[in-house]
């Protein structure tokens, strides 16, 4: 693996089983039954030039759980970029500071040229429409996790996705790291106008999936083993294509969905936030409870993911069982809370 | 004590009595001559959706002196929620993350909402015109541990709660816990239309203590052990209330009321922060360096009893002791700054 | 040395020594080879009225590096003085909370105010145009380390200080502070209008050292040790100054002049950030890569000088030595950043 995680397509089949397995060994740790103390001393920059709590504090959390310390920036408070300062002089300056950076920004490019300039790891927290990999990566090693306790494999899985496929940044990276695991059925539904790129339907046809494409939800899916479902984002919408758009609830996946087009073993999926309001027709809130709604399952493998990510870059990932020690506080148990299977 | 800490009214005499003989036991690391690492790999999420910055960084460390990491999230920065997630959406991610949460939030009912939807241990710090326990916690716990001292019990001593009782959210949770230490004598005066509301009065009473309400300060008080003074709250005012509202000093507490109207070992405690301001007729900076004065004591006060409540409810209290360790670093002394006593 | 950091006026040369001797000691843990406990259970208040990130994530990285937590506080957010609290509140809460606390704040002498109030160690991290000496020491260790590597000493050493020396706060201390290794050649450029206050100058001069003031860079300096040169800081002219004032290059540090007016063994400082677009005119980039260029090995000492204040002021600097453990994880490496000399 490279000294950096920038984006997907730097990542061989090598590089995403490694951090499965490493993310695996991390589970006592991030479900709190043990403690480990094997970054103690190292720091994270964690810089948000673009506010996303729930990515910020998953990194937080991951590294502290690690046994390092954060350091985090939020906001537009970058202020001696206000003062012209170059992202190369800030960079250079940050990686003097801390051991690792995670980095969010708003402009598609601008995490790999800061990490052109660092002598540390950086890590894309989200640049823009470009780049999310840590996303990506929790998002596979929930598909495996869920199909191993089910005994299936990710190889010869039947993957639906759906909702806004054209602007979804998660849907274009997971399906570049679905596409290392041949042979794959990859159906895509999604509205007009809001289809997956071609030249990604492309990449992966190439390395050997089946990918098929339909118009709306009302069809069979019964063999689908995932539904990956994601938010209409509107917000990155032209003028021309918000005029006459009405979102239906043709492309929502709710219980009735799951119940007659689907099956009960396949696990729906989200990258989250889901839009709760009952205009937005995003994944319905009536699926809470339900064992095949796996997206706070998700999010909790955001922190295995991301310590294998911390863990991997920093090269202490085989050190990790060697400075396990019990945990002496209070483990939370399922109470009251759907989708809870630990 | 149950798993969260939302209010002052789920808890009992006994929960009472437990947390302050918890923050006793948590002094030697508040007071920094001890050292713990019973919380080490827990993560706190510190969640001010409103800015509070004392209360924050209270809890901030009060949770690291226990040996755990913060994840602080700061003002209007939680960007999923103006995309339309919920409030049960936010509040399972964030469990997931986190081994305890802090949370101060603008709407009251809010953060019991919010602890619904969460595996974790959740305590309010503060929602709007709702509760903010752990302030009434550090109240009563700073009253307890003075008469320790003066060799006082909190049965029957006379209390003197003063300046705005109707807003004042701080005196309504107060009020409530000291209700449990029957039987006392609470003494009211606020300016008119300021009062106590009705049914708390009526509460206390109905707990076998005496209520008496006075119309001024200018009054025979000689025989109060504690002066609880707060700020008005105009900003909470109605349009009506403020027009023609004068801030006598007819409600202020300073040096010349503590020395003529009261005696000389009562304590003089107010939740801060104070305002300043002249024209403000708050709690006077002429009682700075007179030994009633508790104020600092009140808010350092802060530091045992957070630590009481996150020990608490991560049931590592019993552990602390086993765990304790000398303090190689400088411990500041008392100098130069009025009211510490340690 | 005295039990706050607020000025380099009240430094003697035995206090910089002193900070020079324990920052050199600290540098093991700073370059991350080393991890140190020695403030365990230790909360710095990190209190930022006014956003600067690079000082902030320094102070931050150097309390973590020593064991330490960190409460970050920044931006307008500090909300109870709004509410009209003073700032000897304020100091005196916020000292029952933490062990240490930085302190920036853009008015002049509002930390040392805040100092007054507190019974913990506050270091300035600058109040506007007044003071920031961790600045001012870790240019000074600087320029003490690179010339250790060369076999030079301060005393007889020749500095250029170059740019702005009215407004550039951080030249005035460094002069201050150079002051104190008499007897030493000092050479003062600067654009009319922009010279440095003739109080400085005669404190210098008072102190046995060889001032010397030229109008520009076309000169011979050969025997230039330090090249010191910083940002003009337009946003503090006054109207009547910023009429007519056109920024040239003959006040630009480049390679054509360290190649032709200077040497090849001097070093290039600047306290950063400099202002990368063409039109400011300041340290030109087409140095990044010349090991003369020594502003990021001076941001890289911040980390130990601010170890070492912190260090002497929490009285653990005999301390470090004993608590010395191997860093487990990946130290980086020198590739592919320039200027980078570990």
């Amino acid at each position: 693996m490279s000294s950096h995680l920038l984006s997907v397509d730097s990542l061989s089949r090598d590089d995403v089983d490694h951090l499965i397995r490493v993310a695996a060994r991390m589970e006592p740790v991030a479900q709190r039954r043990k403690v480990t103390r094997v970054l103690e001393g190292a720091v994270l920059g964690n810089l948000f030039f673009e506010a996303s709590t729930r990515t910020r504090v998953s990194f937080h959390a991951a590294f502290c759980r690690l046994g390092g310390s954060v350091c985090d920036t939020t906001g537009f408070t970058f202020s001696s970029m206000a003062k012209g300062e170059s992202l190369y002089d800030t960079s250079r300056v940050m990686s003097g500071y801390c051991d690792a950076i995670v980095m969010r920004h708003p402009e598609q490019g601008s995490v790999a040229e800061f990490a052109q300039a660092t002598n540390v790891p950086v890590i894309n927290g989200g640049d823009g429409p470009g780049e999310h990999p840590s996303q990506a990566l929790l998002d596979i090693y929930t598909i495996d996790k869920e199909f191993a306790r089910r005994g299936k494999q990710l190889a010869g899985a039947h993957i639906l996705l759906t909702g806004d496929l054209k602007f979804g940044r998660t849907v274009h990276s997971l399906i570049k790291l679905l596409s290392l695991y041949a042979p794959m059925r990859i159906t895509l539904v999604s509205p007009p106008g809001l289809e997956m790129p071609q030249h990604l339907v492309e990449l992966v046809a190439s390395r050997g999936h089946r990918v098929e494409t339909r118009e709306h939800l009302a069809a069979d899916f019964s063999d689908v083993d995932v539904v990956y479902t994601t938010r209409i984002q509107k917000e990155r919408f032209t003028a021309e294509m918000s005029e006459g758009f009405s979102l239906s609830r043709d492309y929502t996946v709710d219980k009735a969905f799951m119940d007659q087009r689907v099956n009960d073993h396949a696990i729906v999926m989200h990258p989250l936030p889901r839009d709760s309001r009952p205009e937005a027709n995003d994944l319905d809130v009536d699926l809470n409870g339900d064992p095949r709604l796996a997206i706070f399952r998700q999010t909790d493998n955001g922190i295995p993911m991301r310590m294998a990510i911390f863990a991997t870059l920093l090269q202490v990932e085989d050190l990790i069982e060697k400075d396990l020690r019990d945990v002496s506080w209070f483990v939370p148990k399922t109470v009251g809370v759907d989708d809870v299977e630990r």
